[in-house]
């Protein structure tokens, strides 16, 4: 997908709400159990009450990977599933030396490797440029390199500072000198949105991946305030308080009000902050 | 497997070495490619024929993802023929938020929900803390977290002075603030021996995993004169040049005479410098 393709979906929706496919089947309401494949019922689910609140969907790879074999099938039925017209990225997390990255990469962007064919994967800067690169030597494809993450453990190393920078300030000045770097969005979480304000004086054109908004705890209006650009430039993720705002057999339902809900409030701050 | 069974194993074996099943089905001799499962079928014949030269066996999960589902069935099949006595590495590079990393956690330590059953698997430090910890709540499981890695991009962050030390510094002393640090290994590339020299005086006695012998370019002896300590506390990874040693007929006998070869200048080394 195109940086193109991509806005044009965000203001034909007025959404840039990202719905995170994190399920669990310990979690998934207890109906669905006796379905054949009941993770891939509960994503479609899940598609079907969302598809025209977002523009993007975002599976976790562990908790398929959890699974085994029988989840990566769920994986590839729910990325069947999938709309072409939404952005799909990889939550995986991934980097590697070179020859190994590569691998990943045919894993979530070449389909007749492994059956998948996402628009974009998660990748941890921490080997440097080569654990990336491979990524981004697919056409049309992205990285979304972690900068800043809101996990308790993120400040333990992304926030030394180097040469008065903090780490992760280095990660997005250094991935700018990187081949296909118009093709990078970076992780940003969002608990602190004055850290957003500043990354954006770094990196004022790329995407960001915003995790954090829902059951983590950020705030939609102030990450949209300052985070947005001309073009968006903001994915903001919502999981669990999305795909679990009900347990029950109306689950699929509530996710839909939630998720109608948060593209509402997107709506608004199109308007008012995605100024051309 | 405890640290104390580990030793015992290469003492009896006189062996620290690893052998790396990057298997990749392009790769593999060509009348493997007939057998139902060829890419569990050339990993069977290399495991008899280094089982008695070796003391662990690394696959490394991207080659088994980049097949997907079919993938996941080769490596399962892999684990459950490699023997009890053998030291398992899922060598992953993964590390997300705690809730994730407890999935990637199960994945690779609970059979009864991946079907895998690993000692070690590779973990990523950029996230912190709580995405490390996960791994270490499982009992004589073992986290290997990447230090100070050996590819090229390997200096674009981890070589970065922070108050004077490199990121890869902060990393290996933090993470010996963690609860179950005792459990806890690290990635070390072996293409620089005084670099392993240094990170000796920070982590006396933890184990260094050590890749880059081999097709990468490391020096057995340098690195097992620098890094051993009086419990050994190397394991010293070799992929390719044992494991492709030939593309005939004849790879399995080709693989383990390169194993053999290995093993017996470790034994040298082991009486050399492994010290009690």
């Amino acid at each position: 997908m195109t940086y193109k393709n991509l806005f044009d979906h965000i203001s034909s929706k007025k959404s840039y709400l990202c719905v995170g496919l994190d399920t669990d089947i310990r979690k998934i309401p207890s109906h669905l159990l006796s379905e054949p494949d009941p993770v891939f019922a509960f994503n479609k689910q899940i598609i079907d009450a969302t598809v025209d609140y977002c523009v993007s969907y975002k599976p976790n790879i562990a908790f398929y990977e959890a699974m085994g074999g029988k989840g990566w099938e769920s994986l590839q039925k729910t990325m069947e599933y999938i709309p072409d017209s939404h952005f799909t990225i990889a939550d995986a997390k991934r980097g590697d030396i070179g020859n190994t990255s590569g691998l990943y990469a045919r894993t979530f962007f070449d389909p007749s490797s492994s059956g998948l064919n996402f628009d974009a994967v998660t990748v941890a800067p921490y080997m440097g440029s080569d654990s990336v690169l491979p990524f981004l030597e697919f056409e049309n494809k992205w990285v979304i390199l972690l900068a800043l993450t809101s996990n308790s453990g993120g400040a333990d190393f992304q926030r030394l500072e180097i040469d008065g920078k903090p780490l992760y300030e280095q990660v997005l000045a250094k991935s700018q000198e990187w081949a296909g770097a118009d093709r990078m969005m970076y992780v940003v979480g969002a608990t602190q949105a004055r850290d957003i304000a500043h990354i954006r004086t770094i990196i004022p054109d790329h995407f960001l991946l915003v995790p954090g908004v829902g059951a983590q705890g950020g705030n939609l209006e102030e990450v949209s305030r300052f985070g947005m650009n001309s073009h968006c430039g903001l994915l903001i993720n919502a999981s669990r308080s999305i795909i679990y705002a009900s347990n029950g057999t109306d689950f699929a339902q509530k996710a839909q009000n939630e998720a109608k809900s948060i593209q509402q409030e997107m709506a608004v701050y199109l308007d008012k902050y995605c100024v051309q």
